[in-house]
C-alpha cells in the first residue's frame, strides 16, 4: 500500500533506491510566497553526505539537489508558488558489482529477508529502497520545511550525545550548528568528541560497528502544535524518528528517568515571565503537555542500534534455507550517528511544519 | 484539523469527553465474514475501567459497549458485513463539581493550559477530550481487532514490567493473561507485583503519584507486515503507543541497551528451524527488521510518566496569569499503569491489523 | 477498506444501517469556538426523514440526533471546543420482515448483487448500508457544516428542477429555502410543483417510479475555495454528489450545454462592480475556474435515476443463479427527489466546509 | 494544503508547471512483481503530447519518460519492486515571453484570476501549475495502472463523441485503439470525423474553440470493485475526471436521460448467460450498482467546455482592477477533445487500480 508520503497538510512523497539513477521526491501542501535559499538545502545535505569524512562511507556521491517546479524567481528570490515542489538528486557513484554476494544469502538484522518474504523481489544492490540513501530525499524536504518554520523562528539543532558507551551531559548550549558541526562526529564536547572519533576508528578497523544516541531540540515552538487524540505532537514525532533507518528507542523530555519520579518531582508547575509569558519553572514534558506544545523547548532523544553492516563473518542462511557464511566487503558506515544528525533534523523538521500548518484551523 | 482517526486500511474514529454523555468510536474497514465474540471486547474493556481495584480510581463506570452498525447475526453468531461498526459507551458516574476549582487555574503538567492556548475553550470537567477516559473507545476497537488478528492466530499481550524502581526482569513465559491478571497491578511476578502495590498504595497515601514501563508482545506476527519508508511497521507502533496520554519513552526490541552493543553483538544471525523456516538465533530486533515484520515476537516497552494529577499543593497559575496554590481532591489513579496494560494491548493490535490488512497488496 | 469517512480537513465518518439499531457518525476537524444551533441541525433531518408527505415512503421515523460530544454549554449556548463530534439517530420502525423474500433474489439495479459479490454477506433488510438511509448522518454533517460556513455568510440552497419530463427554468429567486419547502415536491414554482406531484402520485399508483434533477447553488462563496491538481473545488463536489445513491450524472455551471458553445460564446468576461469587486458578466463556469472559486455563485445540477425499487413484477435471478421473477412490496419513494434536496445540501456544505479549512494554508 | 495526489492504495502524486524544468510524479502502492512495457507508457504519452497533428497546439514537446526508481531489471524484463516510482518529463519547448501581455491580465475563464486570489502569486507563462500541462505525469501513472488492471484482462478505451454540436451514436464496436486512433480527431466513425476535422480547423481560423464529449469504457471489470458509502466506485470516477482540466459534466451509464425513464425502465434486469454468469439484459446502470462494479462494461461520458484560450479579442480586467481589452497569441488547443482521450482514460485507470487493490479486504 502506498506508504512513501509523511504528513497530512505539509507532505513529502519520496522516492529512489541506494543504486538507481536518482532519488527525489515532492514536496506537497507548502505554502504560496516562502522565499527559499536553496544554499541551506544543500547545507544539509552535505551534512548527511557520505564521504564528508574518515568515520563515515567512503562512498562518493555529491547529492546535488535539482528543484524540478513549484517556485518562481522574482526579484532574484527563488519563492514557493503553493504548486508543489519536485526535486531529484542523482546517484553517482554505485558500484553494484560489490554486492554479488548478496544475491543467494540475507544480511543479518538487515532488511535483506523481510524484503524478500515481503515483496518476492529484491533490489539488491545496495539494499534497494531500504538503504538509509532514501534519507537523502528526507533531508532535503526537511530542509524546506525549516525554512517554513523560520517564518515563525522556530529552530531545529540536533547533536550525537553518545556512541556506544561514550556520552556528552545534556546541555543547552550545545545546540548551536557551528559547535555541533566543529567536529567530524558532531558532538559538541569536543573532549568526548575525539574520543568517540577514536573509538569509532578503532572498531571500524575491528570490521564491528556502533550505535549511540541523538538529542534533538527545537527552539521558539508557539503553543498549540498537536492534534490529539491521534495526531499528538509527540506521537506524530516518535512515528517520526522511528521510520529513520537503525533507530531502537525514544524519548520526549524526561523519558525513561521520569519514569522513576514521583508525580511531585516530575510536574512542571507554571509560573510566568518577566514578560508576562506562561513558562514552566522545568521541562520535564519536554515542551509537549496533552500532546500539544507548550511553548518550551521540544527535546527528543533517538537511539540507533549499531550498524549491522559488519565486516566479520557471520551465520546466516541463503535463498535456499542453507546456512552459510558471510562476509561482506562494500563501503559502510562504522557508525551512522554523525550522518544521522541531519536526518533527525529533517525528520522533525517535517513533523513541526505539518502541525504548524494543521494548528491553523484550530479556532473559528 | 482531523486527527480522531488511526490507521488506514483498518481505521478507528473516537469521540467522547470524561464528562459528556457518551463515548464511542467508529471501526471502519474491517473485513466481512469476522464473526465477533462481544464478551471479549466487554473483557477488555473490564481490564481498563476505572474503580476495579484499591489502587485505581474510585470513579465507578460500566464501561459498558453497545454496538451500533456493522453486524448480522447469523444462527447465532455475530458476523461483521464489511459496514463501518459504530459503537457508544455511557458516561455513567461523572461529577463534574469536583472540578470547579480547576476553572480558574491550570494543573501542572495537565493538558490544561495547552488545550486552552489552542482552541480557546475547554471541557474543564474531568480533562474532557484530553482526559485517558477517551482511551474506552481504543479499547474497544484494539478488541475488534485481536479478533482480527486472530484469525492468523496473532496474539497480543502486555503487562506491567515497572512500577517506578520495582521492576521485573523479562521472560517470555509471563505474557499469559491468566499470569498477568492474577494481581491487581497486572505484573507477572506475585513476589513483584506485592511490593508494587504496596508501594503504590503508600504514594496514594502520600497523595503523590507513580510512573513505569510496560512491555507488550505481539507472537505469531506473519512476516512481511509494515509498509517502508514511513509506515514502517515500528514507525507506526511507536506512533500508537505514544499517543497514549503519559507515555514519554518507547523501545522496540533490545531499544536504549542495544545502542551499547557494537554490530557483531546485536546482529540477529539467522538460521532454520526444525520444520524448515527462517528464524533468527536471537531477537535484539524486536521481531522488525527494515520496518517489515520478520516472524519473530514483536517486542515492546512503553515508558509512563508518574500521573500528573496529585493531591500534594503545588504552584501554578491561573487565567489572569497570576501565581497561585492549585489543592486537587478528585477521584484519580496513583499509576495508571495496570489500567494501561489494556490500552498498550489495544494500540498496538489496531496497528497490527491495519498492516495485516495493508499487507495484502505488496504483490501482484 | 476504510471508505466511510468524507473530508480531509472537516471530516465527516459515518456508520448505520437501513434496519440496525442506530445511525450516526463523527465530526472531527471542526474549529473551536463555533456556537451551534441545534434546532437547524434537526430542521434538515425533518427535510429528509420518510414519512414527512404523501409522495414519499410511509417509513415512520422521528430522526432525532443525539449530539454525544464535542461541545460545552456556556451561557446557554452550546459552543464546539475542537474535540470531534459524536452523534447517534436511532432506528425506530424499522420492519424487518417485509424483506423476507428478498433473501433468495437480488432486486434488479439494486445493491444487492453488489455487495453479495463484494463481501459474502449482507444485511438484507432494508439493503443495510446500501439502503439510502445511511444519508440520515450526511444531513447531520452537512447542518453542522453550514453552520461553520454562516461564519462566511456562505449560504447554500437546493431545489427539485426536474420530475421525469417536467422541469422549471432556472431562476435566481428561487434558491430560498420558504420557496422551495412552500410544496411537498420542493419545487419553487407552484404550477409546475403541482403537476409534479400529480405525476408522482400517478406513478406511484402505477406501482412505478420516477427520476428527476436537483440544483444547487452556493452564494457569497470566497475566492479561493479549491485545490489543484487533483482536489478541485468541482472535482470534489463530483465525488460528494456522485456518492448520493441513485445519482447518474453532475453538472458544474453550464454543464453538457456548455460543451455546444464556442469559446468566444461561453468565455465569462470579468467585469469590476460598483464596489470595486472583481466580477464576471457571465457565470457559464458556475462559480469555479481551474478549480477555484471565484467569488460568483457555485452552481451544480444533479441528476438521477428512477428509484429502483418498484412494485411491479420484475425478471432477476436468485442466490443459485435461477431466473424468478420478484415482485416487492414493503414501503418505498416513488421518487427520492423531494427528501433528496437536503442530502444534496449537506454533501455540497460538506465540501465546502472542507476547503473553507483547507484554504487557511494556501498562503505564508 | 497537500493536494497534488490521487489515489489511497495506489497512489499517484505529481508535480510540474507548463514552463518549469520538468513535470513528474511518484506511484506509489504499486504491487510488486508486475512486469512493465515502457513502450506502452510512452504510446500513451504520444497520444496525449501536443504537436501530434494540425489541430492540436503547434508546442513541440517530445514528452519522454524516464523512470528512476522503482524497478529491477530480471532476464530483460523490468519488475516493479514494490518501492514508489518516480519518474520525470523534461519540457523542451517552453517559449515563456508568448506571455509577457498575461503579467498583468487575467484571462476570462482561465485559473488567472483565482490563482492570484487564492495564492497570491503565479507562475504567469503558459498557466503554470493550472495548465492542461500537468497533465501529461497522469498519462504515465494511468498507463502504469493499465498495466495492473492488465493482469486482470482490464482493458479501457476512450473516443471523442461530440465536438460542438456533431456527435456520433454509441456503439460497442468503436472502444478499439486502432479505430480511435485512425483519424486525428479520435472519432471512430470516419465521416463524422471527418465532419469534426472540418469544423475544429474551421474553428481555429476564426480564433475560436470548441468542447464537447468523450466517453470511455472499461471492459472485464471484476464485480466488487467500489467501497461505500463515500468511496463508491461512480463517486471517485466523478472526481476523477472532473479534476481534468476544461470538464464541465460528468454521466454514468444512462447518465441525464436516465432521468426521463421510468423505474420500470431503467432497471437492468438479472439473468444468467450460457456459461452459468450473473448477467443484466440491459447496462442502463453503466457497470456500476450501489457504488460497486457489477461486472458489466463500466461506461462514462466526460463533457468539456470549449477551450477558454481564444484568439478572439475579449473584455477582462488588469491587476489594478481596470477594465481591459485582451488579444492572446501563443500556441493553444482550439479544441481539447483529441489529446484529452489519453487522460480521460488514464484517469479511469488510476481510479480502477486504486479499487482494485482497495477491493482485496473486502472479506477475511
Amino acid at each position: 500500500m502506498a506508504s512513501n508520503s509523511f504528513g497530512k497538510q505539509f507532505k513529502i512523497t519520496t522516492f529512489g533506491e541506494s543504486h538507481g539513477k536518482a532519488l527525489g521526491g515532492v514536496i506537497d501542501g507548502i505554502p504560496a510566497g516562502l522565499s527559499l535559499n536553496l544554499n541551506s538545502i544543500q547545507e544539509d545535505l552535505d551534512r548527511r553526505k557520505p564521504g564528508q569524512s574518515s568515520i563515515t562511507t567512503a562512498r562518493k556521491e555529491k547529492d546535488e539537489v535539482q528543484i524540478l517546479s513549484g517556485t518562481v524567481e522574482i526579484d532574484g528570490q527563488t519563492i514557493t508558488t503553493g504548486a508543489s515542489i519536485g526535486f531529484t538528486i542523482e546517484n553517482n557513484d554505485a558500484r553494484s558489482k560489490d554486492y554479488s554476494n548478496l544475491q543467494d544469502s540475507f544480511r543479518p538484522s538487515h532488511a535483506d529477508y523481510t524484503y524478500d518474504a515481503k515483496y518476492g523481489i529484491r533490489s539488491i544492490a545496495g539494499g534497494g529502497r531500504s538503504s538509509a540513501r532514501e534519507t537523502t530525499s528526507r533531508v532535503v524536504g526537511g530542509a524546506i520545511a525549516k525554512q517554513l518554520l523560520s517564518v515563525e523562528n522556530i529552530e531545529i539543532s540536533a547533536y550525537v550525545e553518545r556512541v556506544g558507551d561514550l556520552s556528552v551531559p545534556f546541555q543547552p548550549q550545545f545546540f548551536d550548528r557551528e559547535t555541533v558541526d566543529s567536529n567530524i562526529v558532531r558532538c559538541p564536547s569536543s573532549e568526548i568528541a575525539n574520543r568517540m572519533i577514536a573509538k569509532i576508528e578503532a572498531t571500524k578497523n575491528e570490521g564491528d560497528s556502533l550505535g549511540g544516541a541523538i538529542v534533538v531540540v527545537a527552539k521558539n515552538v508557539p503553543v498549540g502544535l498537536g492534534e490529539p487524540v491521534f495526531d499528538k505532537l509527540d506521537a506524530d514525532i516518535s512515528k517520526a524518528l522511528m521510520s529513520i533507518p537503525a533507530t531502537k528507542g525514544i524519548e520526549i523530555g524526561s523519558g525513561l528517568s521520569g519514569s522513576l519520579m514521583k508525580g511531585s518531582e516530575h510536574n512542571d508547575e507554571f509560573a510566568v515571565d518577566q514578560n508576562g509569558n506562561v513558562k514552566t519553572t522545568s521541562n520535564r514534558s519536554g515542551g509537549i503537555q496533552g500532546g500539544i506544545s507548550n511553548g518550551e523547548d521540544i527535546i527528543v532523544r533517538v537511539w540507533f542500534k549499531p550498524t549491522s553492516t559488519i565486516l566479520k563473518e557471520q551465520n546466516t542462511i541463503n535463498n535456499s534455507g542453507e546456512v552459510v557464511k558471510l562476509k561482506m566487503d562494500g563501503r559502510h558506515d562504522p557508525c551512522v550517528l554523525p550522518r544521522a544528525v541531519a536526518i533527525v533534523e529533517a525528520m522533525l523538521a517535517l513533523t513541526l511544519a505539518d502541525h504548524y500548518l494543521r494548528n491553523r484551523t484550530a479556532k473559528i
